[in-house]
């Protein structure tokens, strides 16, 4: 069995508002549900654990049965940092016979059911994969205000997610020292640190992160066109 | 005297649509003109030359004196690469006394007069500087099909333009071996080549580079959240 963690336990301080990101709605629907309406349309994912603010469970299951969502079994409370919040719904998973576990950002709504296949996929048969976009802008190493280093653009991807690994592999990258501190971005980087293969799926540049105000409006934008 | 190089000879077929999408209207006004609006109002560049698409130029003019731009004196005829584009506007200046030249691309409407002003002022106190927002998505070096690197994200910074130069330092960066080839994304990164510091400016994240089809949808939005 194929499971995904849908990692939704941020407050989304830069997003402005009061309400969490993650609750907020594009086109009269909430995100969260936007985002696991991709894995329900999936063929590789069985199962998903959503991870949310602890005080947003309640809230969350009422609205996984409005919208009829079928793949959603738990809701698990997050951690301080991301990495601990993935943590915790590896944690939940115990001890199932999982093959691949699919990370997803719970404000990555535009993903699409083949991109995550094709991810999982990859997974599945080299043990590590993740979904990216070639880099489009250039990027410059900083330090102390100085330009150090310009990577040659043509080597650079964006990660996005899903991020697919074997589950043995996944829980071995988080029982590393330091893997639940603020500063691990992705899962990648903790299985990368391990040594293993992460291999590349390319994605399509309309799977942003939700984030800022803008990125609201450039969502409007996004589910408009699709529609 | 500071003078702008505004590049826009590309032929822009990664944004669809049969007009160059530098002529294309974002509210009814050309994206070219949107930019060169942005340098009439800062304070500290005197002059621009427009780098065109050959036969641009006629209808280039046409637009600069309908909407009453005063800076524009030129329009000079773009080469095969951005790189070439940019030194052919830089020999446009000839001899005359320059001191700092503001690189920037013509299909980056968003930039403010205050942030061309600030990477203006940069460059003449340091030598060299470039308007950059730090990096919001985790980064991946990837070599056939792997990655290879996760370069630490609080050290990226994505750059945008304007990119300013003393010109006598701009002239020598353009002036090394393969400078003209394709590979080279900007200016800075020939500057660098010389050993030279390249200070960093930090810009906003509205300052896009207007390039997919997509682009336009949300710099629409970018606008109307202006006005």
């Amino acid at each position: 069995m194929n499971v995904a963690i849908i990692v939704a336990a941020g407050r989304g301080s830069r997003a402005g508002g009061a309400r969490a990101k993650q609750f907020r709605e594009i086109s009269g629907i909430p995100i969260i549900i936007h985002t696991l309406a991709r894995f329900e349309l999936c063929e590789t994912v069985e199962e998903a654990i959503v991870v949310l603010p602890a005080g947003a469970r309640e809230e969350f299951r009422a609205l996984a049965a409005r919208h009829g969502l079928r793949k959603v079994r738990r809701a698990v409370a997050g951690g301080e940092t991301r990495a601990e919040s993935v943590w915790r719904g590896l944690q939940a998973f115990g001890s199932e016979a999982v093959e691949v576990v699919a990370v997803h950002d719970g404000v990555r709504p535009f993903v699409t059911p083949a991109e995550i296949d094709r991810t999982v996929r990859a997974a599945e048969e080299h043990g590590a994969a993740l979904l990216a976009a070639p880099a489009v802008e250039t990027v410059k190493e900083v330090e102390g205000g100085r330009v150090v280093r310009t990577p040659e653009r043509a080597r650079l991807w964006n990660a996005q997610t899903p991020q697919c690994f074997r589950a043995e592999l996944l829980r071995r990258a988080y029982g590393q020292p330091g893997a639940l501190l603020p500063d691990v971005t992705d899962c990648s980087a903790l299985v990368e640190r391990l040594g293993e293969a992460v291999y590349v799926v390319e994605g399509g540049a309309d799977n942003i992160k939700i984030t800022t105000p803008r990125d609201f409006a450039i969502a409007e934008v996004l589910l408009k066109s699709r529609q």
